[in-house]
């Protein structure tokens, strides 16, 4: 018996917002949710022409009427999407929580350590639901090299490399997409750092699933009167002695999102690459290096359950974004029901988003300090 | 403003089946289509069971109930999806052509040409639509080297080779997958050239806007007992004096879904492929080679219109097969409005589909003939 | 000990040709031969000067002159390098052998088969060794796939299909390297077929090891005037039921050397471009994809055997070249000294340069009958 | 006229020494050199045995030796390459140039900086000439790379970016060829770092044209026992503003010879890879990435220059090595006929290896003071 879509509500993602879309399409793909409320805009005009544009039947002015308004209906939504800038997101997301409906928030949490703080206390109170959209997280080699790693295939894991680079800024910062993400009070106080090395800081986590120990980073702008950074290099080290490394670029000409996870054991290692997703090299110490594909040979489990087509037909961006959409929507479906959450269940979640902050403060204070090393 | 979405029916594609869920999350993925109705299974029970697990709200035990009844409803289904074995989709096709409901059927066209031609008989007396789902046009750069071709960079064209290589018939034909594609009654006189062969050939025919002169096709099969060709080698003449050569085949270890098509012209040169669809060799004679992507540096026009997300967000099988759902889309609300059709719209269509039963046709008989050229 | 390096003289390749600079390397670079006669050029001055300019003590007007006073000297060369075009190669490759003296011959043989007959008998009445360069048969990683497929890695070999595509001549025949090429005198019956065609066709047949038994053939020329053939498609039936495919092509933009060979068989598949020739695709069935290298892990003898750095740093065509030479050294030396043969010996030979005469006539023959199947 | 080839004498480099092999056949490759002497071991009768095997005419049973008995022959040798363990270039360096014979020197330039002032004293004293092989400055498309930074193509450097990873040593240091290089009295104080992250640092210098300002560098060993760094991972900043990041390894596995630079400008970027070294990526902003091919089209006088063969037949580690030869044979033929240098003649000197030095006494000396930076 199919379950019944997830009345969705959305905050921000206005008719031309890129990640606004993107979530739309994500929570589609699956058909686990219909979109019934927004208020997509700040601006209240905007928000309503969104809605009319995008067939969202109920539109709102703002977070907090809407938040007011769907707790009251019976058949008011169950989640809400955040897609706003990241000055937003606590406010927002503290909304709903306090009234038991479930966030999905993009990332970074917040843009402040304090909104992140209080999003927190609020989230610990709420019997609701918060999941975050590390979507690189979804990609099923991403699963598959997370189980490897946890599995032991490459033994004592040694070192952590990652990095993110685009290039996207290196004119400087025009356009809607770069407006907001260049200016300290809605972006938070890291720029390309906070805005790509969260993934990048994200996904080593997830996969190696280690706890990093301290970090010494030099950021840097170039572009004339920048004042986030659009470059950082960050030497990492994690707890138990591993080794890494981050880079994080926005101003690299000829990247466009050349995400690069690479992780060496005593056994073996791994190298996974955000624009070729669908494969993932193993080599075995000594061994012929394996190219291991998604839903192909060797997959595992987690590979083949998080796929939707054969190996060799590619998925993508969108697929590894509705892989997450889609976790979140069998918790809610638990949630709805009383059931336990399934034992194989993973998204990332407020934990993840605290540790992303704590990233971002951390690369920010040793930077200022002459790339010191420091806890996170 | 909102178009209303399309009310969409399915042939075909129970629960288990692997191209009828891929047509579901190409319908919903752009949010065009809401799925009503479906003859979901040729077995009535899996029908229901399969409608009922899949959230499908009217179901019927056969298409010939679901034409009548859906065209007797005010709002009965608009299109309808078929998605079964080759030999149901002429008749199923038909049943909806002639109540005028719009037909988006997967390929190949039908399973002989008997019914082919019945079914191009329908569809011109009918005033609905017709589609088919040569899903690898649906990929932004198949239609950026459409584009290019057209506009001259190639030069004129001498050499057209397509390949589409699988290994998954290797060990022999097991499963639902594999059952009805070994069985001439149900998939016709083509074993691999039907199933990949016509997808290669589709291909190669877009884009280089090449029509076929004549063909030399080499089909075999190396499974104990197989009827129908696992492997084919053809060598192609294009009207005009290009050359070229099609290799389709199940049994190549190590291909999954390799289907790569080269052009090369008195200029220049293209090279695509399926598996890294998001990417696009260009190489104007002379000079460097060229890494085209999707919508990213040097993106013409359809590239764009054809792409959701940034480059280097990689988009894959899913979201091409939707661009054709879109694109249906596009044709089907100039339809409802009597509008003229979008200038830019493009899918495959009823004429594509006979020009692939004729290729099949052709391979088949030149093969018999022992490799004598023939015209399709 | 070592051994003293062999005598070497040379036919062909004055100081402007490439393929004589190509062999003087190969000859040098692992120490085994010395340079010390040439008639390297047919014009008189001209191998005079270049002689000179190389270095090389000797020189000779023709290479008849060159055969008798060499012949009549104790420290006469032991071995001649034939590197003319290809109308030159019998009566040269004869004056030498019948002298006793061996031949490392380029290819193909001749331009006739008449002249490869009287080559062939002149070779079979001569104590001396006769090699011919097909030099891609040099390659570490060839040998390793040829190995491969001999202990059955791949199972039962079903396919095999390879390609050489070039762009040079895209544009028209011009300068030193084309002129020669294009002249059916000089060159022979076969064109791209001939000079590249051969390449491939011997390649497949050293790794898959199989023989022949019929092809079909389209060749064609594109250039105004062109007499031989720029692009050949080739359908191939091996004996024993394998089937296969060969193109090759000098007018495919884009494309520098790019031969690639690949062989399925019903346990795994092999995939080997020149262009990338340290590394070797490995697929058995039902696994994941396995990147081999050369000398590196899971390196057959004959790969480590043929490598002289480590893996990862790159050897090319020129040690691949080498290594024939190294081949013939081996030879030449256990020759002098009556030991037998060494048993992993294993280069070209005569009998290799009939087969190709016959595959390039053989396709000539097809084309012309409208590319009916012909036996080689 | 040919010139004559230069006598060529060796210290180290017995019969089953890596480096030495290549030296051998990077002097030999394009006909320059004779080897006609040798110290090839420390130990008087292995020497002598390398000798008699590698056909060396003159053997010696020490460098001092060997120094003092060429330069009293008039034959004598003009160049002595030197490929001993670390801590023996600078004395048996300093024994030639004392008495005016040419010294090729393997990198790093000595074990001590103390070792690295005494030779540079003796190097400017001499009026003999020094090249260090940092071979990998040999590629041809590092010569194009070097040569569009320089022509401005990139705009102004914003990042340069270098990493050299191997994996040998991941199971702990075994072998002749691990043995001296984790024997800090024989290596110097750099493990990794001296070994291949001098190549990385030199590569990231010679291309970039930048010198760098400060370090800070986290060296660590992971083996049980092991004192020498086998990972490092460094900070850059580069004078002028320029930032960057450098990565070795030998304990990351699946790689074998993993070297990589990658430039970006504020108009473009480079990207090069040493296990595929006749390709360079280069991506001008906001139009397609470029591929660019040794000797292929686009190809700079230098890429041309440094090339043996047509494009797309590959050239390797050797050519590259052999590339530094010639250019060695081209400044000694120079001072032998007291003619000018070559304008562009260009290979690692000297200072090359004092920069080399002082990197590796910064990497120590910033990773003993917990990462902090450092001038080198």
């Amino acid at each position: 018996m199919a379950e019944t879509p997830i009345r969705l509500g959305m905050v921000g993602g206005g008719a031309d917002a890129f990640i606004g879309a993107v979530h739309r399409i994500a929570a589609r793909l699956d058909g686990k949710y219909i979109l019934l409320a927004g208020a997509l805009s700040s601006t209240p005009e905007r928000a309503r022409a969104s809605a009319e544009a995008l067939g969202v039947p109920r539109s709102y002015d703002s977070f907090a009427q809407m938040a007011e308004a769907e707790a009251a209906r019976d058949d008011g939504v169950e989640a809400v999407a955040i897609v706003t800038p990241n000055h937003v997101h606590a406010d927002a997301a503290i909304a709903f929580l306090e009234r038991g409906i479930h966030v999905i928030c993009d990332k970074p949490l917040t843009s402040t350590m304090e909104d992140a703080e209080r999003l927190a206390d609020a989230a610990r109170r709420s019997g609701a639901l918060f999941m975050l959209t590390h979507n690189y997280t979804g990609y099923p080699m991403i699963r598959q090299a997370r189980r490897m790693v946890c599995d032991g295939q490459l033994g004592d894991v040694r070192l952590v490399n990652v990095e993110y680079a685009q290039d996207w800024m290196t004119g400087g910062a025009e356009g809607k997409q770069a407006e907001w993400r260049v200016d300290p009070a809605r972006s938070g106080a890291g720029g390309a750092i906070g805005d790509i090395g969260t993934h990048a800081y994200n996904l080593a986590c997830f996969v190696s699933g280690l706890t990093l120990d301290r970090l010494a980073a030099d950021l840097d702008a170039f572009g004339a009167g920048h004042t986030l950074d659009e470059n950082a290099h960050v030497l990492l080290r994690w707890q138990g002695g591993a080794k890494g490394m981050l880079w994080c670029s926005q101003i690299a000409p000829g990247n466009e999102n050349a995400l690069r996870l690479r992780i060496y054991g005593d056994k073996g290692g791994l190298d996974w690459s955000q624009e070729d997703p669908n494969r993932l090299w193993f080599t075995p110490l000594g061994e012929p290096k394996r190219l291991l594909t998604r839903n192909g040979a060797g997959a595992t489990e987690d590979n083949i359950r998080m796929s939707r087509v054969p190996g060799g037909h590619p998925e993508g961006y969108l697929e590894a974004f509705a892989n997450l959409y889609t976790e979140a929507a069998r918790a809610i479906h638990a949630h709805r029901s009383g059931d336990a959450m399934p034992e194989d269940l993973l998204f990332p979640t407020l934990e993840d988003g605290m540790d992303g902050m704590r990233f971002i403060d951390a690369c920010v204070r040793s930077s200022r300090q002459d790339s010191a090393w420091v806890s996170p």
